[in-house]
């Protein structure tokens, strides 16, 4: 997507194809830094500090990363030493699995010497389906958007459409495109007059930081609100509908998303809302009936307890800088996830079409894997 | 109530009786800092700039800020002037209005030269009767708590209550004791086993540093949360009871309180689990039928954009610093309340009783002004 009129994707290929770059999303919207990964530990810290995030990303660049462990050494001692690192970064997203999965299916039964152009090609192929089951997704929300405002009085149809997005599931959480947000680039490219509720998304804010960043750059229209915000909206008739990412979906329909993700579900239903779920059908977890049993990441308490902004003091040019918001010692908590029951969402956008949150509307258009 | 072993309240007088003192709650908890208030002027601004801030706390300010003016000119005009500039601080809560209008009534019938001393009598009852009522609160709150813990098997009666709360409503919003927290100081301090969920409250995040100073000078277990997470706890069996207190509730029990308190109020109806409004009978509005009636005050963006916190650098002790999240330009809205209708309201727990959130029992237990 665009960035002062220029294309980006949010992971190339580099140096022949013996090294990625991605973009690190630690420091945006302040700092624009590209990191060049050039080994699977790279890979590994850039997933665990977060400078890559967002599940159909870490899926792709896990897959890269598994290419990058068998260019040092293409045994299967390595690859499964690799996987398990790989994997166990980030416990919840169910992408990163099923990537890494795909390239151990492609390169296992390969010699050591065909391996590794055979995983970059995988991780290629991924990177690329990432992009078109996106860009659908776009198309199919589109749609849902423009019912939306035809069921609106015939005077009201020229006011904008009032979004809610939690968190960032643009196209910095994919390769290009993003899942939430690739509707809102689609109605925005076609003319349509659209405006987004963008949620701040504690504790790492990734709303007010990546999803706002996609949007100024895209220049789509868009407001930053607290977390807290958006029930009161929703209260006072200030938004059209709700469209949020997963990091997994159980096979029933319940979604797992970023932490207060449930919070919002549940006053859109209170509101009448239209709640929507925007997923690459790789998020679907075949093995899951259950969300009770998801494994939910806990995360670092410093999250809770700092926070890094730009700071201007005298010394210097404006520069990122961290403060600390509690007492010393404070206890805290910092589950990343929650579970959005599967009653409470309208319907999933996927790159087959919307469907309904249910086991019968998916098993019916996807094939188990 | 406690800071490291003393006695504090959040106001008092000094000086004679000529000027007020109070904590200023901008810079807590980093650092403790009492500022003197001598004029009506000083009032208005220490409202206004949130160093004193509580729909209970903010009455008693704003009866004492009459005085001061008196103090300065006891003329009708004069009064007249400082009441439109007390009241227009902060529209929302309903405190204010309250005790302005009950120094007036004091003092309105009398000789220029009596008014001082006799609106600062109504002040020193209208602090004395919140105290009264506050410490009243929490002895029926006190009772809910026991019989949650009464409700539970025998073998986990010795687990700890789960309660969690929202911005704060602790003795730092009123005088002494608080609403919403004043049952937990009266179980903590009874000996029970209780333990508090904090959520940050952004964007002032009233609840990470003054709700968490509170509970820590106090010694009262408790663990911060970003407001995001109080669904994923409810969902989880970790919360026991919600506790919250006001800034307006209407005649037939709506409760506008802090922006995302709507939001818990769902997930504790959606899990089953109780939800109670502590409030001083000072915070009905008994002119108000529809809570879509209240003004909610929009108070500044940069409140969302910029955050304060302990910044530890090259040249100083640590210092408070101000760090900006966003990108430069960036639209943002900043609504400060929001509404928890009657129906998600299990009750309102005043200092005459635990009551329903109706107009039948708030009418039958409380004279109409």
């Amino acid at each position: 997507m665009n960035i002062n009129g220029q294309n980006w994707r949010s992971i190339w290929l580099q140096d022949g194809g013996n090294s990625i770059s991605v973009i690190d999303q630690t420091k945006l919207p302040h700092h624009f830094k590209i990191l060049e990964l050039s080994s699977c530990s790279e890979v590994v810290d850039a997933i665990n500090s977060m400078v890559v995030r967002g599940a159909p990303l870490i899926g792709v660049v896990g897959a890269y990363g598994l290419m990058l462990a068998l260019l040092e050494s293409p045994t299967d001692k390595n690859m499964e030493s690799a996987i398990e690192k790989l994997i166990s970064t980030r416990p919840t997203a169910v992408n990163l699995r099923w990537a890494i999965e795909r390239v151990v299916r492609r390169v296992k039964p390969l010699k050591l010497e065909e391996r590794v152009k055979a995983a970059r090609n995988e991780a290629d192929l991924i990177a690329e389906e990432d992009v078109s089951m996106c860009e659908a997704i776009g198309k199919n929300g589109l749609t849902i958007f423009q019912k939306l405002l035809d069921k609106r009085p015939q005077n009201k149809r020229q006011n904008p459409l009032n979004v809610l997005t939690h968190c960032n599931a643009g196209w910095l959480a994919t390769v290009d495109w993003g899942t939430a947000l690739s509707p809102i680039y689609k109605a925005h490219r076609s003319g349509m007059q659209i405006h987004v509720w963008v949620d701040e998304t504690r504790p790492r804010n990734q709303g007010a930081t990546l999803t706002a960043f996609e949007l100024a750059k895209e220049g789509v229209p868009h407001t930053l609100i607290v977390d807290n915000a958006g029930g009161y909206l929703m209260q006072k008739g200030l938004v059209d509908v709700v469209i949020v990412g997963a990091d997994r979906i159980t096979y029933t329909g319940d979604v797992c998303n970023k932490i207060g993700t449930y919070l919002k579900a549940l006053a859109a239903h209170d509101n009448n809302i239209p709640f929507y779920v925007a997923v690459p059908s790789s998020t679907i977890d075949w093995k899951l009936l259950d969300w009770r049993d998801i494994k939910i990441e806990e995360r670092n308490v410093e999250e809770v307890t700092e926070i890094s902004g730009l700071i201007s003091d005298d010394t210097d040019q404006p520069h990122l800088a961290k403060v600390n918001l509690t007492l010393p010692g404070i206890k805290a908590f910092n589950p990343a996830f929650d579970v959005t029951p599967s009653d409470l969402v309208t319907a999933l956008i996927t790159e087959r079409g919307v469907l309904g949150s249910n086991q019968e509307d998916l098993s019916r258009v996807f094939d188990l894997p």
